[in-house]
């Protein structure tokens, strides 16, 4: 039996997740969110929090677009990004890379370079790792955090009668993948959203108060909107003419004939913040001075997840991207 | 630049953890022991302990030799083995799986079938993971752990006049490997050594709080002495007539015209513990029933680490086994 037989990767994951035990007086929230969440030590002491991300050559680098600088920055910021969305900060990280025989040195010190640079941003501490030989490159992070009880935010808290925000615009490593794809070179904006991701801990820490549901947008708007409807048992309705695309996303999906808003519903790697917040904190967002994107709101309709277009047609929002489909 | 240019795969760390940051007020021990320690709450609450190890298809397993369920047994219990290295009790674990396009679903099933039977075993629960199509299968686990003060074992605190004393007998997994490599079937118990290991959970708990440095045998018996001596400041001297070895190991030896001492030495993945212990504990010891072989003790001669050969030669301890040499 193949993984598409049993309807692809999630399908899987709940498979496996099943065969292992997951059940632990510490655990707050196991797997299904950005991070695991863990009450180490008694309140008032913060939560920890536990993701992994992993990353593969040709499919998710290529060392013919990127830098290995920007290949470590990337393995880094992905992980960061789930801390993120966890309303936590991150700590500590421990970094596994699986090399070919025969890798030059300076290609390795470049990606622990450009994971270095990552870490010094956010104040990250390396604790260790492994170092293997193997037919491709491979990096895994494991990324430790912490968050204070009252900052978390879960995917499984978002409330009929929210706001839906995100944090930036959408659709621009997903446009410059896609250009790149066809050999065309992407503006300086495309390419550092493609190559250089960057998490949102720059303002997460702050919307972490006020929002009730949060989740990085890393396999596009689409399926992340629908993560947060299912596990918080509700639904959801995004207005089209409101999802931000940059300028160059729009020049790019003119130049290559296509929509825009495929790259910021069901392309991957943003890095943005979607979250919901209650109407009563809506205006506290807005006196912290934080340029958030309203694009839809939360319905008590559970797991009706829907785009007005701009026509007012109603469509069902995308699910995600499936490594093995 | 080659990895084998600059001495290998050691080397290759220290330059590789000077890219990033690894300085953090609470990391008690980071990057250079069995796992890192972390003060993440006030005394007395335990440290928390982070490791992680990688498994490559054709590097650490073979799917002609090992079933899935094996190789999952396997993944767990290197892991486990570090956290019962630093004395403490392993918790919670994250697993990073990258697999080929066309996998059977079965076959992952029963490798995480074989990650909950060693996590059942240890009372450990899962917390998460990532999974990731790629060209050959990578399994990352991340393993969290705790550790009392009192029972921390560092590679570092060996001292002078310490007994050095193994948990078990040695060199089996690399016997069952010589001989599955020239195509001879191992015994049972062989078989089990190298296909099936488990960590030594079952005694580190009660050989912690008597022991001043302990670390686990996964690179063999010559490799791990050194790093307690490098670590420790001190030196070492290791009776070859006192290193255990099973009667299968001696008679795969003998079949293939080897020294059975060389896999004891230099042949990887035992999982038995190394620790030393100060004379006046090793009564202690004995009282709590444990079987352990005492194989040598630690000199004030720093970083000189000697094999006494049966004939009473005194040769240099094996250094350890290099992926990219």
């Amino acid at each position: 039996m193949k993984i598409k037989d049993i309807g692809g990767e999630f399908n899987l994951i709940d498979r496996l997740a099943a065969l292992i035990p997951a059940d632990h007086d510490e655990i707050v929230k196991g797997i299904g969110d950005d991070a695991a969440v863990l009450r180490i030590a008694p309140v008032p002491a913060p939560y920890l929090l536990v993701t992994t991300d992993t990353l593969v050559e040709k499919k998710h680098f290529r060392r013919d677009w990127s830098t290995p600088e920007q290949i470590g920055i990337k393995a880094a910021e992905c992980n960061l990004s789930d801390i993120a969305a966890m309303g936590g900060q991150p700590q500590w990280m421990v970094v596994s890379i699986v090399l070919p025989p025969h890798i030059e040195v300076e290609w390795i010190e470049d990606v622990y370079r450009g994971i270095g640079h990552a870490c010094r941003r956010s104040h990250v501490a390396l604790l260790g790792g492994d170092t293997t030989q193997g037919s491709a490159t491979v990096i895994t992070i494991t990324l430790l955090g912490s968050v204070l009880d009252e900052h978390l935010c879960l995917r499984s808290h978002a409330r009929p009668g929210d706001h839906l925000m995100v944090t930036g615009s959408l659709g621009a490593s997903a446009a410059a993948l896609a250009l790149l794809s066809r050999g065309m070179q992407p503006s300086p904006y495309l390419m550092a959203k493609h190559l250089t991701p960057c998490s949102r801990l720059d303002v997460s820490g702050r919307i972490a108060p006020l929002a009730n549901a949060m989740i990085d947008i890393s396999d596009g708007l689409g399926p992340e909107v629908r993560h947060l409807c299912t596990q918080s048992g509700v639904g959801a309705r995004i207005a089209a003419a409101s999802i931000p695309l940059h300028d160059d996303v729009k020049a790019a999906a003119k130049a290559l004939g296509v929509d825009p808003l495929q790259w910021a519903l069901s392309g991957g790697e943003d890095f943005e913040l979607l979250f919901s917040v209650a109407p009563d904190r809506l205006a506290m967002l807005k006196q912290e001075g934080l340029l958030c994107h309203e694009v839809g709101c939360i319905t008590d309709e559970a797991d009706h997840a829907f785009l007005i277009r701009e026509d007012n047609e109603c469509i069902a929002l995308p699910r995600g991207y499936d490594h093995f489909r």
